[in-house]
Order: C-alpha cells, then sequence, then structure tokens
C-alpha cells in the first residue's frame, strides 16, 4: 500500500517536530513491510509569506487535494500576525476540504505527571471530537459606526442540521469503534437560545439511535470545571467549534505539557471527501525555543500516530502509541517541558528503538 | 447607615445559604455599630412557578428597585425547565438593571487543597470581571427549516463599544482599587474577526490609559489552559459575557469545592444606576443535597462579603474575608464538600464566633 503524505512542517519548531515524525512513519512502514509513505514537501509558512507576501502559492490547495494526507507542523512568526498565518492556510485548508472532524485525544501519557493532582493516566483518557467547519467559525458579522463611540460589531454562528449531525454521529460511531461507553456533549442552551438550543435537539435525536452508549450533556462552563474537578467521568466529548477550541486546549493543559497533545483534521466519509485530511500537533511555532533543537517532538508524532489510523494503518498505529508510551513511561528521555534533559532528536530516537523491540 | 436588602433565597439550598449569610452580616452590623441591614424576603422561585406560573410576580422587577442591593441563593427544580427559571428571574434582573458587571474572585482559600498539584492559596488568587448584559448573551438569532434537513440556526453576539469599554475599564479600575498589577483579557480574535478583533481594539485603547497596569491578553482557549497551569500569573481577568461564564466555572473549579465561589453582579456607577446590584454564590439549588443541612454556606456568606463592599461597607467587609479565611486555615469545622463533617449551621457559626474573635 502506498500513502502520499504532503509535509507541511511550516515554521518553527513545526519543522523540528515533522522531521522525527516522518523519520518515525518510515520506519513504522518498512518494520511492518507492506505499506510505504511517499511524501513530498512543502516550504509554506510565514517564511514563505515574507517573501511572497501569501502564506501558500495560489494552487497550493489544488496541489494539496492530490495527496492522501497532510502532516503539519505549525505555523506563526512574531512579525506575521496571527490571523495573516492562520487564515492564510490552515484554516482554508480545513474549510476547503471540508475537514469537518478535529480530533483530540486527551491522554495523560504512563509516567508523566499533569497539573491535576493524584491523577494519573487511568483518570485522564479521553477524546474530544470537535466541529472544525461552521458554528462560531462561520467568519459572519459586521461592525458599523467603525472607531465612534457608536461602534456595534455583530458575530453569528451558524449552525446547519447537517453539520451538526455529523459531527454528533460521528462522535457516537468513534464511541462505538472505541469501545467507549459514554458520550458527553458541551451544550449552553441555557443562555444561547437559538444555537444550542438547535444544538441539544439534534444531539438527542442522534444519541436515539445509539442505545448501546450513553449520552449526557453539560453546559459549558460547568464542562469545563468537570475536566479539571472530573476528568475520570469523560469517554468521549463533543462540541461545537469554539466549545471545543477551548476544551481541548484546557484538555491538553491537563496532559502535563503543551507539547504532548496531538490532532486529527478529518473528513471521515470517502464518497464525499474533497481533499486529503490534516494531521498537526495542537501546539504552535513556539518562536522562543524554535532553533534549540529541545522542542517535544511527542505531540507532532503522536499527530503521525492518528494520521496512521485515518490511512488505515491500524496495526502500525497502536505499534507507534505503544513506543510513545514505552518512552514516556521510562522517563528517561525526555525533553525540559516534561522535567528533562533531552533533545527533540534524542526523543525521537528513542521512540523509533522502542518500536524495533516491540 | 441603613442599607435595605432583598432576600431572595429561591429554591433548594439558596434558603439555607442565605439564612447563614444574613445572620452573619447582622452580627457584622451589631459588632460595627454603625450600620444596619433591613432584609425583606421574598419567595420568588421554582417552587412559586409550579404555585404561579411564573418565577416572580409582574411588579417584582419594581419591588426590587426600591432596595439597594439583592442578595440572591438560588434556583432550579428538578421539574421547572432551566431556561424557565432563569430567563423568568436572573437573567431579566441582570439585563433590566443593567448589572453589566460580573464580578468573580478566584482564590483559593488558606487550608484547602484545590485541584491543581502543589498550588496553594498563594498560587491561585486572582479576580474575573465577565461582561454581564450584551456580547453572546444578546438573545439574538433564528432558526429555519426547523425541524427539517434544512434546518439553519444562528446566534448573533452584540457587542457595542460603550458596554465593551466600561467593562475593560471596570477591570483597570479595580486593579488600581485592589492594588493589583496586571489585567489580562480573554480574546479570540484569530477567529471571531469582527467581535473579537473590536474587542482587542478597545481593550488597547482603554489600556494605553493606565499605563501604571500591565496589560496583556490571550485567546480565550489558551487563556483557560493557563488557569489550569499557570495559575499564578493571573491577577484581573476580563472577558466577554460568554467567555467569563466559562472561564469562571472553570476558576471556581480551582478553588476546591463549587460550594466556594461568589459573585457579584454589579452596576458599579451611582449616577447611571437603574436599581439594585445581585449577590449570589456561583453555585445552583443543588437538588441533590437540599434539605439534608450540609450545603456549603461559605460561597453564600462570601457573596454577602462582596455586597458589604458594594454598600461601601469596606471594614465590615475585610473582617468577614479574615473570619472565613479564619474557618477554612483551622480546617476543623468544614463541610462534606471539603472532607468535613460539619453542617451547614455549624460553618456559619464557626464563622460568626471567628467574628467576634477578631
Ligand atoms: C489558531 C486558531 C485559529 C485555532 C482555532 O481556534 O481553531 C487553534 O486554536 C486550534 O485550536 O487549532
Ligand atoms: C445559569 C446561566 C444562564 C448563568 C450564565 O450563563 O450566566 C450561569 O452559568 C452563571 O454563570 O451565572
Amino acid at each position: 500500500r502506498y500513502h502520499r503524505i504532503a509535509l507541511l512542517p511550516g515554521d518553527g519548531i513545526g519543522q523540528d517536530v515533522i522531521a522525527e515524525g516522518v523519520q518515525t512513519l518510515n520506519l513504522l512502514a518498512s518494520l511492518a513491510g507492506d505499506f510505504r509513505l511517499e511524501t513530498q514537501s512543502f516550504d509554506w509558512s510565514c517564511e514563505y509569506y515574507l517573501q511572497h507576501g501569501r502564506m501558500m502559492p495560489p494552487e497550493a490547495l489544488n496541489t494539496l487535494r492530490e495527496f492522501d494526507a497532510i502532516y503539519f507542523g505549525a505555523v506563526g512568526f512574531p512579525t506575521v500576525p496571527d490571523h495573516v498565518s492562520l487564515h492564510g492556510m490552515l484554516l482554508p485548508i480545513r474549510q476547503e476540504f471540508d475537514l469537518y472532524v478535529n480530533l483530540r485525544p486527551i491522554r495523560l501519557l504512563p509516567g508523566l505527571e499533569g497539573p491535576l493532582r493524584g491523577r494519573t493516566t487511568a483518570d485522564v483518557n479521553f477524546v474530544c471530537v470537535r466541529e472544525n467547519t461552521e458554528g462560531e467559525y462561520a467568519r459572519s458579522g459586521g461592525r458599523i459606526q467603525v472607531g465612534t463611540p457608536q461602534e456595534v460589531a455583530t458575530q453569528t454562528a451558524i449552525f446547519t442540521r447537517q453539520g451538526t449531525e455529523r459531527i454528533i454521529r460521528y462522535a457516537f460511531e468513534l464511541a462505538r469503534r472505541e469501545g467507549r461507553h459514554k458520550v458527553t456533549s458541551a451544550t449552553k442552551s441555557n443562555a444561547l437560545q437559538y444555537s444550542m438550543v438547535f444544538w441539544d435537539e439534534v444531539y438527542s435525536a442522534v444519541a436515539a439511535e445509539y442505545p448501546d452508549i450513553t449520552a449526557d450533556k453539560w453546559h459549558v462552563d460547568a464542562l469545563a470545571a468537570r475536566f479539571v474537578t472530573h476528568p475520570q467521568t469523560l469517554d468521549v466529548v463533543v462540541s461545537s467549534n469554539l466549545f471545543g477550541d477551548i476544551l481541548t486546549d484546557l484538555g491538553g493543559a491537563l496532559q502535563g505539557s503543551l507539547g504532548l497533545p496531538p490532532s486529527g483534521n478529518i473528513h471521515p466519509v470517502a464518497e464525499t471527501r474533497r481533499g486529503p485530511s490534516l494531521f498537526e500537533p495542537v501546539h504552535g511555532s513556539a518562536p522562543d525555543i524554535a532553533g534549540k533543537g529541545i522542542a517535544n517532538p511527542i505531540g507532532g508524532i503522536w499527530s503521525g500516530q492518528i494520521m496512521l489510523e485515518y490511512l488505515g494503518e491500524r496495526e502500525a498505529a497502536t505499534q507507534l502509541m505503544r513506543a510513545i508510551e514505552a518512552v514516556t513511561a521510562a522517563r528517561e528521555v525526555l525533553t525540559p517541558d516534561l522535567g528533562g534533559r533531552a533533545t527533540t532528536v534524542e526523543v525521537g530516537k528513542a521512540i523509533r528503538t522502542a518500536l524495533r523491540k516491540l
């Protein structure tokens, strides 16, 4: 089996972690012997922007469309405004390719301490499923009387039934597939009486089709609190785009370092696919440590693991997760964000050594 | 000095905690000798709703307008939908009386352990200032093709310059008044390009008027993570209505029990006041423990403390805070939510005993 992967390492530590990820995935392929990755790298980034006045060339999306998956590092540069780097690259890819699932496992890896007192990997182990194409990110709104005391700004969230139903359904399907027992919905229907009352109605309707899965819901404020007070009660969390953005960063924080959380931006239905899915660590380009060789590569490598699952390479994906966990459990080779002294490359190598030993 | 206080204990444990709060405030008044509280109690609640078909009588808001402050317990009953109890009572009071500041101190009280590993009262001690009348809670939006596959729901956030400026200004004034050095704004201007870009502009403009206060900002997702990973870096946090709703519940969770966080819903400017400000614990009516006499009264009593400050009784407020802290520091009289065995009344008494000893 061949998988064509577009590499978009981007800026700063994005480059370091994708380099480790690619080596690790290639090793997996050669150990497995029955699949191969064909990679092509693109230098689209803020650095590219500073030279060419845009984050990606005009034909970029068409170029990417030919690939099976995109392996993305991070974009962002102190001198390039955030909205340029994001709206010029990541957000258009999510929306053009209709990558409606933002998948973010939240797991405290074995051997690591998170910020929560007395919590271990047994307590913090759930999956966040975030809507990724509509809702609060609809880019709808306006401003009048700009700059005057009379100014008014509006921002409109747009929820469609199709968009809401498919993300909620994905959460229940994922629960079944992974043998998880509960789906929790983030709502705020006590205050947002159009969007979230609608969300709740769709949620109830879909939940009724999955009698084998417990369905509960919490207002997003209470749910954020529960991430901290009752993480062990969470299994699969489904949410709108903005709520998921907040909850998954919070969840990421529970993992002990921002260098750890991975993500997939996925269109899971083959028939309606408009382009490749995209896999990226949750962390940014981290200009403060860029070039120092000490970025934690686990978030990037773990994102590669989610990519393998998406590509159907289940067994390789399972192996890779085991290798990552073996390295954190051993606590011998960890980057400074986890209290260790290892470099990015050393952690990458340790994971590959662990893979060879499995 | 006389202060006329409307008591709205509401449902469930709201009644228990307000009872302790009133006794404690009355003791403070008699110890101080130079102010008195005149209280009048109203039974508006879900129970009232079940009898009369509405949460409050039609003239309720006019009745309340005569008071200097409202001391509120909690509303909510298993058989009454949330949106009825909230939109029938709390939200109309906030909006009719233009209580645009939702003030929520986040402090890990001495002696208590929160959920964060190794954090003490020295690390978790900041104030959240939440906009409370507009923004995402504007009740604007709609639904078409209801119940069909073509359904679309929208929800529009509305931000005015006046509304945005006054809440941000309040945060900076509070920082000055309380000798705090930094204000942190919650934004999401990288995705919400009308409302939050506008918010950021107003924030920069107001911040420039306070060169003595450090002003920083974080996207709300990253800020939620920082509540958990870097609470010690927070001093005053200012946010929109919805972001503040989420962040303050999260902050409340850091305090170790939902029974602790207090709040004020305040219109701070005497000239433009349209009614009394309202003070309430963040917790709800807690039907599961209602009537058992074990609710933690600290959130309610602490809300009374914020009310005293608002009424200008600074010294009494300071005393009350000391008494609450003396009780938690001693760890002898705590309700079950904090691992103790004391009743609501016993904790109330312990705080009053501490007051007498100050
Ligand atoms: C950078 C930003 C636009 C983005 C988002 O809000 O989706 C990021 O926070 C994320 O979660 O991927
Ligand atoms: C009950 C609900 C409408 C309310 C809010 O969202 O404002 C509550 O969560 C709060 O924070 O006071």
